[in-house]
């Protein structure tokens, strides 16, 4: 184990984390809000602890394989518990918990909350809290090596955070990959600004819900989220560009490149459309038969809902809990499935279940069939038996943590519905659940114990299991 | 496809359940009930339908390797057919929709029941019913491979029936094996009805009760199931013999022949210990901080629960439907896995979710080390990649097919919880589970249709999905 590089590589994830928190005092300083001395203390206590991590150590290049677990899992924590000061500071939560609980909702694109009046929360506050969702929507290590040269070359690193089983379309040099990710990142969410701002939503909270979109967290400044607006427009905008951000990135890239035919053919792109048009379908149909008089508001809400949750987004134009059980059912679904790999979803990624199908089918070929072989082919390209075998183990990991979370979610005796849904949405990153964990409720009532076994959940869903397991059970030699 | 060895067999199986239909027939004369005629005229029909198939048809000697999942496919669903005619003429029921539910239900040892008021029933067919559970528990088409020399050799259909991954015990000469483990279950049966014998309870209940703990059916001649005894004693004989019924049958033909150290470290009975412990333990825990005031209530009603759940059997003494969501949670998850392979018991079955923590560690350990090779072991002996890969792909088809079936159960209307745990308790051919389908509700207010795809549940939990996927999938030629 390399600690002086690993503490070194956390050092400069710091520093960067602590320019970041300028953004919300400038944004303070325009508002005239007094928030701004908490960030100032919290910018600098994070840069001094960055800079003396990197005095004592040296830079990171002797990364062995096995130290990215280390790097990715302390990373992300630290940030998080970083990420957390400003919170307490200002004094939006007086529990440390709290604060800690809504700055890895944060930055895992989660967008739980435990702010119960949105209102009262200074503009100052709103803006870290959704920058956060966008630091951590294409990945702050990612950003870490688009910036910095010291960690060109650490394909584990980038691995570990960027979500999905497959890789194929990183370029040679990891750098560029990350530079041409976060750039296109960058330019999405500009599109959004201003497209909702042209739309008529206040220039604040667009950028707030452009944040909250292109990296599938869901914070909003509105209690009501994207409902306050009641805009057909507004929903429209929101929704494509949950859509968007639900898709692979390098796909998209492929699209700007003109590369139409590769993104049109894409097998995970197509099944992600699939998936989203049988849902929409399937709970208008209900809400038509169950809930609204009119189909158009029916298709409406269904689609902003569908995509919202495959996204694993969680903003919400209406209280989808109070829809029929066959809805909400399937929306649970989309929970654990989520959206597309590389992109800034979260849950199982349509990939995986793409392959988990074709797995399937190839053990029922193997049955009648005992002496044949059946490759497993995605976009043309055979899956090894390996990286098939690896997404059912993670599959299975996947549900184990559900079931075993949610046995201790309910030991607080929080009934069945509330228990399990709030697992799949902060395992899922989505955010709101079903009953106590609603969309017009918040994670807030919870006990302590209870908040951080769920932030540890949400952690687990960004990285995809596997590293921080691996971070659990290594041998620390 | 070999059809007329496929009838012929299908024809010898009719005739075999004609003659059991005879059996019924012996406790309606001591009885005097009328409900005899029912059966004397569903055993003429079926033994004439059997003597039909088989005067078409040759003997059944040139199976193929395919024809085995449909011998063992179509069989289970003639003999359910067949056996739901005497539900249909006496009169116990007038949709023939309920009496098939029924009678698969009896069959698939599930004991999910939609006749609300037993203690109208008559003795005759409540014998029957029991009856259904006691032949489908070992096996239909493993009794018929006892009984009649023409099957022997067919290993496919053995394993298409008898539930586990691995068959490592099974003897040379399969026909030894059946009637080994035929011979073995009639002896245990005759315990458990002497034991409760003795214990006061009737003559005529103890063998329902017994039928329906030895096969894990959890059919019962009482409105209240094993509750109405309210004695200790019979509880815990019940619980004893659902205990040896949730294990595998071969290994307890391994202790009779004295081999108690093969007994004692199969790995398999060793987890199977373990889940019951664990869950006992925290099943009592809840329920003495939550339910109840003497500790000795909380450990009693938890420890019957949850072996009658794990080993898929269904029987309560206790509305377990009223405990706090912890319990219940706990309940539903042993659903999922139910007993040991080789049993009569139900469920994804123990050793697979040995072997599915084997895996996820192995998954771990190759991210640690990728050059590396660690191979599974189960009793010393090493599992193959491809039974191995084979048992993750039935893990993730058991979870889709819940997950879909759920989706069509809750257009119905029906809530999360019933629908989730209906699904469970039919596909795991436990029985009740948890609301709606409560073990003090029945399936009886369920829409025909749910009624027709939860029998199609229990046969697929019955046959472990797999044999009637094949042979829905299969090119018929």
């Amino acid at each position: 184990m390399n600690y002086k590089a690993i503490l070194n590589i956390l050092g400069t994830l710091l520093i960067i984390v602590a320019a970041a928190m300028i953004l919300p005092v400038l944004v303070g300083l325009y508002y005239r809000e007094k928030d701004i001395f908490a960030f100032i203390i919290t910018s600098g206590i994070t840069y001094l602890s960055g800079k003396l991590l990197k005095k004592c150590t040296y830079e990171g290049k002797g990364l062995q394989y096995k130290d990215g677990f280390v790097v990715v899992t302390l990373g992300w924590f630290l940030v998080s518990i970083y990420g957390a000061l400003p919170f307490l500071i200002s004094g939006v939560f007086k529990n440390p918990i709290d604060a800690f609980f809504e700055s890895v909702s944060g930055f895992t694109t989660t967008g739980a909350t435990v702010i119960m009046s949105l209102e009262s929360v200074s503009k100052t506050v709103l803006f870290w809290r959704s920058l956060t969702h966008w630091l951590g929507g294409m990945g702050i290590i990612v950003m870490t090596m688009a910036i910095l040269p010291e960690l060109a070359g650490n394909m584990h690193l980038f691995k570990a955070e960027v979500p999905g089983p497959l890789h194929n379309r990183i370029q040679p040099r990891i750098q560029d990959t990350a530079k041409t990710l976060w750039l296109l990142y960058f330019f999405i969410t500009i599109c959004e600004i201003i497209l909702l701002w042209i739309s008529g939503v206040p220039f604040f909270e667009s950028i707030i819900h452009s944040f909250g979109t292109v990296s599938t967290g869901g914070f909003s400044s509105r209690a009501l989220s994207v409902k306050a607006y009641n805009s057909l427009l507004v929903d429209t905008i929101v929704t494509f560009f949950m859509f968007v951000a639900g898709t692979n990135f390098n796909l998209i890239y492929d699209l700007f490149r003109g590369k139409i035919r590769t993104f049109i053919k894409d097998e995970e792109f197509r099944f992600y459309i699939w998936i989203l048009l049988i849902a929409i379908f399937l709970v208008s149909i209900n809400l038509i038969f169950n809930v609204y008089d009119n189909p158009n508001d029916a298709i409406r809400y269904a689609s902003f809902q569908v995509v919202s949750i495959s996204s694993t987004t969680g903003y919400a134009t209406v209280d989808y809990d109070t829809w029929p059980p066959f809805s909400r059912w399937i929306l649970l679904i989309l929970m654990f499935i989520g959206g597309s790999a590389g992109s800034t979803a979260g849950g199982i990624k349509v990939i995986r279940i793409k392959v988990l199908f074709k797995k399937g089918l190839q053990e029922l070929y193997y049955l009648l069939h005992p002496r044949a072989i059946k490759k497993i082919k995605i976009n043309k390209m055979v899956v090894s038996e390996r990286v098939s075998t690896s997404i059912l183990g993670f599959f299975f990991l996947y549900i184990m943590v559900f079931v075993m979370v949610t046995v201790v979610l309910t030991y607080f005796g929080i009934d069945l519905i509330s228990a399990i849904s709030a697992v799949a949405a902060t395992l899922g990153n989505i955010g709101p659940g079903l009953e106590l964990v609603g969309p017009l409720n918040s994670y807030l009532p919870f006990p302590d114990s209870a908040k951080l076994l769920l932030s540890f959940c949400m952690m687990l869903g960004r990285l995809e299991i596997y590293t921080i397991l691996v971070f659990m059970f290594m041998d620390w030699r």
